[in-house]
């Protein structure tokens, strides 16, 4: 159970057992944890020994949790406990919300252990990209959703979303199709398959990348999770896409937490006769959230400019595009049919006659222009 | 022909020459004229008495111009000549113009005159919008720009565009709608119907509106002067809303000009796979181009945010979205059928029990649950 480089069997008690006396966010158990050490510490709280503060987070469960029997738990269900004495934690990342909580953010406090079924807990570190958005996706959301998984998981990127419904699952399989890793985290314990029909799903993700959660085995999800649990999106991602969301909702949540972690924002838009695009919209209006419009454009966001494939930016050049100055101007009084002189295209494109000659001499050598018996036409190109 | 608060005739002769003399846009007459004078001007130029800049611009065309002839022809089609000497000359507007002329934009001179169809002159110096977009748009892109037509109609702002097909038909067809002015700004002459198959809708713009172009009578359209013509689109309005845009296309080019005159450009998104879209979803990215989904949008922008006519921002909410921290635990903790007692909820919410018994209190008060003989259900809103 304990991996050579893990911390020993009684630090992995204590913080199941800390993970699971409290109700997330808990600023207080967390300074407490970080002041006196996990074994200390929930020796401390299993007394009652603690602050007020404290005590104010620990009392329910205080007597009624106990480590060993969640470690064993989580062993059944192929889970393991990760906590900051491990050297897969995400360190980095964790310390944006321990940022935010000194700034007064208390909300976004870290956790105190992550429950993970998986194996591919390297993806925590590497690189990726949260992809979230509504359960009640349009097919132009979960199309454009999977796409983004897809060239993220193509490109290496690991892509981090929430298992739900809609853009959330569509993010997951484009990522698994990409050949990618991608972090399903949950509101609810890691053994517990929410939604029941992405159980499927969430068994590739666990075999491919991790499923994973604060909250204990066996914990059931409930709806104030749902927003606690999206502050470990916004922490574990580089930046967060929203896909399509209404101006309420959980993405639009995780959006703003993404932004109070110094992490960028960025949102697909879509039709403005669209509920599920109003959100994307206003991010984008009102919240400094970047348009993108493929996986292109996020990787440029997230990993630089440079580092991104080149994005396919305008359009292929028309011939007489390039153009411009006196030489277009004569080359659009002339026609394919009827040819003309240079005495009328001198009034008509209102250009000295030696520039007319000169320009038509010039568009004569490109094969812009050709002079017949009759005068001067285009040419088809 | 001239009003009473207008010029006399020889400057409307001088400034009719002027205008069919040059091929626009023409900084060195537009500096001769302001430095003799129209009259003095028209003079020297038809004498061949010019530097050699302004020799190049109206050598071609000295002597097969005639004012009178001009102003004889724009009388016969109900067209008006309009200088910086009328009253309703919108010299504001104009003077962006010149100022980016003196920073060294010379493309974006300021016209020597405007023939206009129509007499609501008035319009040129009211509160205005350009609406501009492809010829080619979808029914998304119509829809829209009708509707961005009709709100800026009914909110009495005048919509300013270029009479082409698509999303500036759309808008000019929608401004009157609304009851609203709109300008239709030409690429040729003020009489010539084009394009053929909008001949009504200008008839009715020059009716409710104005027609105008800096190009005399019996211009016809050509490729360049579609875009000289949109420098005056986007001097007109107070800011330009790109509806649908290819990644080259006019209206990029009306939305670069528009900013370089220190206006606001605003651009509609729509749905990603769309490439009449991209060009302005490559507005919002790259040249901070503002979103925008609606008339009241425009106006916020355009009027500042106090002006406009509040938008229906934020959803509705929903009756236990009020219930946030331990009330809201709690109450997600129940269930409607199966009744729960204070026991199971205090390890349930991690709340101490004289919080779950406060916030219990707290939402039988209003309405949220209910306490039976087997326990506390929710109570269905």
């Amino acid at each position: 159970m304990t991996p050579s480089s893990g911390p020993d069997e009684r630090v992995l008690l204590a913080r199941a057992y800390l993970s699971a006396v409290v109700e997330p966010p808990a600023p207080a158990l967390l300074r407490f944890v970080e002041e006196h050490g996990p074994v200390a510490a929930a020796d401390l709280v299993a007394e009652g020994e603690v602050p007020r503060a404290v005590a104010g987070e620990v009392e329910a469960r205080r007597t009624r949790v106990s480590g060993a029997m969640l470690l064993e738990q989580a062993q059944r269900c192929g889970t393991r406990l990760l906590g900051p004495e491990h050297g897969e934690w995400p360190a980095e990342r964790m310390a944006a919300l321990a940022r935010a909580t000194n700034m007064g953010l208390e909300r976004l406090v870290a956790p105190v252990a992550l429950w993970c079924r998986g194996a591919a807990t390297e993806v925590l570190t590497e690189r990726s990209v949260a992809v979230v958005g509504t359960r009640a996706a349009t097919g132009y959301g979960e199309n454009l959703a999977a796409e983004l998984g897809y060239g993220l998981g193509v490109a290496g990127v690991g892509v981090i979303s929430g298992a739900a419904y809609g853009i959330d699952g569509a993010a997951h399989r484009g990522a698994l199709a990409g050949g990618g890793a991608t972090v399903a985290v949950l509101a609810c314990g890691p053994d517990r398959d929410y939604p029941a029909g992405h159980a499927r799903l969430l068994g590739e993700v666990a075999e491919r990348g991790l499923v994973l959660s604060e909250y204990a085995p066996g914990t059931p999800p409930r709806k104030h999770r749902f927003l606690v649990r999206n502050r470990l999106i916004a922490a574990l991602a580089e930046g967060t896409v929203v896909v399509e969301a209404g101006l309420r909702s959980g993405a639009a949540n995780t959006a703003a937490t993404t932004d109070s972690l110094g992490h960028p924002v960025m949102a697909v838009p879509g039709p403005v006769s669209s509920a599920n695009s109003a959100g994307c919209h206003e991010l984008i209006r009102s919240s400094g959230g970047i348009l993108v419009t493929g996986a292109n454009e996020v990787l440029e966001v997230v990993l630089g400019a440079g580092e991104a494939p080149e994005a396919q930016h305008g359009a292929p050049q028309r011939s007489t595009d390039r153009l411009d100055g006196p030489a277009g101007r004569v080359c659009d009084s002339l026609h394919f049919d009827r040819p003309r002189h240079v005495e009328q295209l001198v009034p008509e494109t209102g250009l000295p006659e030696r520039t007319v000659l000169s320009c038509l001499a010039e568009l004569e050598m490109s094969g812009f222009v050709s002079l017949g018996e009759e005068g001067w036409t285009r040419c088809k190109q």
